[in-house]
């Protein structure tokens, strides 16, 4: 969703505006006499990304505080969230061996690995001096999120090429790499502000389950859009060994013997990765896992009920579903929806 | 140095039951769930070190409040900075391709290099989560300790093979490789006890000053210890291109055109690192490089002038020139020394 759909929908009339200030202070936090880590790390946090957990940051400190939300707290708030997104990137791009993302070389491709791990712990560590400028709270609740997002990952790669993979296993995983980090967005937002106890705590419920329902969509998309729409193949997670919700889904249906007889391993010709994923599309697979997430949104939604209404929290309690809905029709040319 | 040394030395009787408490600790702050990252993780943290930096936290602390300092906030900060240096090493391990590291085998060897980023993460994370316990002030000096464990390692990156490396550029990378941990250490630890200002001020001072004058000392090491003595081959710096202070001295010295014209790529046989290895300490290089360390050793004794006389204190102010002496004396049977 472009900002001005997203300003509206929240009620936010400067979320522009906020967002040129994270993008600043952004520039600011990684600047430095050191070109060695600053030129990487400016240039992967300028390649763009759609800010979506400064986003949730800034609507949930205007949720929980919505007359006066926003300052250095929570523009702080922002920049470390994003920080922590950008740099757990140029790690996971070592561990995938990733040469692009989003149509961009990585550190990885360019500098090389060794120098993008370096480049990965600055980014991680000035996170880390960001958000403790907030408070202590701030600063805890980002280290442990690292260290859920490691967890996460370590999981996906434990599971690699297991067709046997459990889907709690799985959304195991999902929440370390994915939700955690959406769920800190939200609940560093809310904590910017000063408050504490339940409004926080809801923020968080609804940061987690966004973040679930974010992660299978983007899954589906792997399996149900095309190259041309994502930017990037298809079917990739499947040839890579990383087994998402549709295809275990598939896996344990009607037509799912044939499915596994050709899992399991490496798949490097685009011609069965065509195939595999018309066999993933082919009982019901997709629809079941878009149901999953049509219930992370509900929990989403649900979440917020506690907190005063305003235009912000009647925005973010319909932003998963619109969100969601937006990417899924975006990327399948209206073929697949969340509503209904 | 020996526990029961440093306790006489800084006059603290419990410092070997405080350090079964940061033993302890650090177990606690790694132990999951999740065998993939723990066991490794627990592995290279119980994989002995001599706990330098903890002593340093358990000593500064006491330095600044002698008669009530040990609490659950020093332990976490003795625990937060110990694991910054396991998980930084871990990260080093991967960049240097190293398979061993006092003689136990890397996590990058024996899990690999993928596996080993998420740990040093995992380790990495679970420090800024102990700091962020303790205060936001301690939270935002261990993320920018991490900031500046990248700036040092990335400097010396830059300069690898440089013969014309400058001495104060090769300074710098020391300041944040190895210096800024040491401080940390320092100031961290008075941080823990609530105070602020000068006394902070004057343990960061020292801690910096050790730990330039500690990385002095173990590159004189690298020049002129054996295999033996060490545990590993001699000469690696040299051998992997980080002309370090005694080389960048003898590089300047009469004899220096010789070692200038042999230098520059990496050499692979043991003989021509012997011999390069004489060509260093033959002008008196080794001898310039001790000198700085001592300098240094006295700029740290110095700076705790401004606190208040005590048994500790005066213990800390001897510490660096007593640890370095033992080092030199223990890894050259005696042949260098830094009393004079």
């Amino acid at each position: 969703m472009k900002t001005d759909a997203l300003a509206t929908l929240l009620g936010l009339d400067d979320l522009a505006g906020h967002l040129v200030d994270v993008e600043v202070a952004l520039g600011q936090a990684l600047r430095s006499d050191n070109a060695y880590l600053s030129d990487p790390g400016l240039r992967v946090v300028e390649g763009g990304g759609k800010r979506l957990r400064p986003v949730l940051t800034i609507a949930s400190a205007a949720a929980v505080a919505p007359d006066d939300f926003w300052d250095h707290r929570v523009r702080s708030g922002a920049v470390s969230v994003e920080l922590v997104h950008v740099g757990s990137l140029v790690h996971d791009d070592i561990i995938d061996a990733a040469d692009e993302r989003r149509g961009v070389p990585t550190v990885n491709h360019i500098e090389g690995p060794s120098h993008a791990i370096l480049v990965g712990d600055y980014l991680l560590a000035r996170a880390g001096v960001e958000a403790a400028r907030v408070s202590k709270e701030v600063a805890e609740v980002l280290a442990q999120t690292i260290a859920d997002l490691c967890d996460g990952q370590s999981r996906e790669t434990v599971d690699l090429f297991n067709v046997d993979r459990e889907v709690d296993s799985m959304l195991r995983s999902v929440r370390g790499k994915t939700a955690a980090l959406m769920r800190a967005s939200c609940c560093i937002g809310a904590l910017c502000t000063g408050r504490t106890g339940e409004p926080v705590d809801a923020l968080t419920r609804f940061g987690e389950a966004f973040g679930m329902a974010f992660q299978i969509v983007d899954d589906v998309l792997d399996i149900v859009s095309t190259t041309r729409a994502m930017g990037k193949p298809v079917g990739h997670d499947m040839k890579e060994g990383v087994y998402t919700l549709p295809v275990l889904y598939a896996l344990r249906s009607k037509g799912g013997d044939r499915l596994r007889s050709r899992l399991g391993g490496l798949i490097d010709d685009p011609a069965s990765i065509a195939e595999l994923l018309e066999l993933v599309k082919a009982n019901g697979a997709v629809e079941q896992a878009l149901e999953m997430a049509r219930a992370f949104n509900r929990t989403a939604a649900d979440a917020l009920d506690t907190l005063d209404d305003s235009p912000v929290v009647a925005g973010l309690s319909k932003l998963p579903a619109a969100y969601l809905e937006w990417a899924l029709s975006e990327k399948t040319a209206g073929t697949y929806t969340l509503v209904g």
